[in-house]
């Protein structure tokens, strides 16, 4: 199948800002009628900028949703001790619904205990081992933002996954790793590639669906990729590139997200989401 | 490449013979210097024969390697609650360093509440959500026996994994997803089939390794493999037959497993491995 038409644009953007009004409906309704407003607890260690400016973010968007926000900022100098310790106050405080643990702490904590400290039902960010593990063997569990909002894109585009080729490149904990759970939990027949794969171009071109999760500004080129192939870009770099490079693969594919506006804008939306649900579960729960 | 010889056997039996033979040792030094002796707790719920036999299995395994098991038999009637408050005592009982809950458990048992209510550091069966978790982050854990198993045979015989194509026929929660997550941390590129996956066969011709784990008789066949394949069977069906077809398989592969005599006495080696493993920790945690 040859591509004369051109693609259709994966509309994150668009997508996030409708899932958006959803969750400020939920939210107000659940003020209204049950006096509970979903609350996220944020909580960023040290001064990274970058850092900063995403838990700013996350917090205006909570805002924009009817929802609280609740930062905690501590100084480059905390301890594995006393961010747990942080976390365990914001775990038993029945008020917070979720916790966001802002990547990248500070190198002398160990930030895999920090996360796995969350616990399980306020990981709205879907960074716990245990949450893995649930997503892996399709039991409930918040999955990772950013491979839950890859899936709720291709789902709104009826984009079909049973049987198809999924080619994942990268294998974060947070990003390749869990969208092929949730790829093979979908009937996706999925290869992860990374960084050792030899003849990384041949394996992609095996992809319907090919995953971009490498974090490289403009890696995959479009003589990796099938004719017709769906491609979703996760990078974000430097200059508003992805990790595909856009002009190649675009006469390429059949569907591709735009890099910003594809997925980028579905993570935080993702992020909202699990906040509200678990606001929501916790209600309902009483 | 051509297999004009024929393939080596990856002989599963004498490593697990050697294997069982240096946890002898270490059993017997751990007792004479520290006073401790490894203990395997094993659960087995109602009097399904097949899971009887495995048990009893087990425990003669333990055995032989001068460990202790400890054998707990409930009737077919117990519930989630009876079989979580057993879990409970033996992971409270310090003398007991590995507990496994034989799996099926009856119907009306959430098997995998009772199986995530073993403690992480009592999981030598490797069967928790967080275990699994764990190893597919590449932290410390104890792995799912068979895949375990899988993983030591292939060291043995120097089969290198980095860059190389493994395909995984199978996603069973013991079997399937943790072997892709131990071939994907050995920097092998990964794909995971299933019973969804569309065409199969030549999904199966790009692996350079070929792991059978679908629990069908004779299900892979010769012309499904690319020549010279490492080809690795893990089934064991009745009238020890595995899930690749043996004849067929065997004039393409360079390696490959027998049925029996190949992965399966590697399943129990691993059990015992990680039995002896958290004794030892046990004991220098001290």
């Amino acid at each position: 199948m040859t591509s004369q038409t051109n693609p259709v644009l994966l509309d994150g953007k668009t997508l996030a800002a409708k899932i958006r009004g959803e969750l400020k409906d939920r939210s107000i309704k659940l003020q209204k009628e049950k006096g509970k407003r979903p609350v996220l607890a944020t909580i960023l260690v040290g001064a990274d900028p970058a850092s900063a400016t995403y838990v700013k973010m996350k917090g205006k968007a909570c805002e924009s949703c009817e929802m609280d926000s609740k930062k905690v900022e501590l100084p480059d100098t905390t301890t594995t001790e006393q961010l747990l310790a942080v976390i365990d106050e914001l775990n038993a405080d029945d008020t917070i619904d979720g916790i966001l643990l802002q990547h990248p702490v500070p190198s002398q904590i160990d930030e895999r205990l920090c996360f796995d400290r969350i616990l399980p039902e306020k990981d709205v960010d879907g960074v716990t081992t245990v949450g893995f593990g649930r997503i892996s063997f399709g039991l409930p569990a918040y999955a990772s933002c950013t491979p839950a909002g890859i899936m709720r894109l291709l789902a709104e585009y009826n984009i079909p996954l049973q049987g198809k080729r999924a080619v994942v490149v990268g294998r974060s904990a947070i990003l390749g790793r869990p969208l092929a759970a949730l790829l093979l939990e979908a009937n996706a027949t999925v290869t992860v590639c990374h960084s050792r794969t030899t003849n990384l171009p041949d394996v992609v071109r095996e992809g319907d669906l090919v995953f971009a999760c490498v974090g490289k500004p403009n890696f995959i080129k479009g003589d990796w990729l099938k004719e017709g192939v769906v491609l979703v870009d996760a990078g974000y770099n430097e200059g508003n590139v992805g990790d595909a490079d856009y002009e190649s693969c675009y006469p390429k594919s059949s569907f591709i997200t735009p890099v910003p506006g594809g997925v980028g804008p579905m993570t935080i939306a993702m992020l909202l989401s699990h906040t509200v649900a678990e606001a929501e579960r916790k209600v309902s729960a009483r």
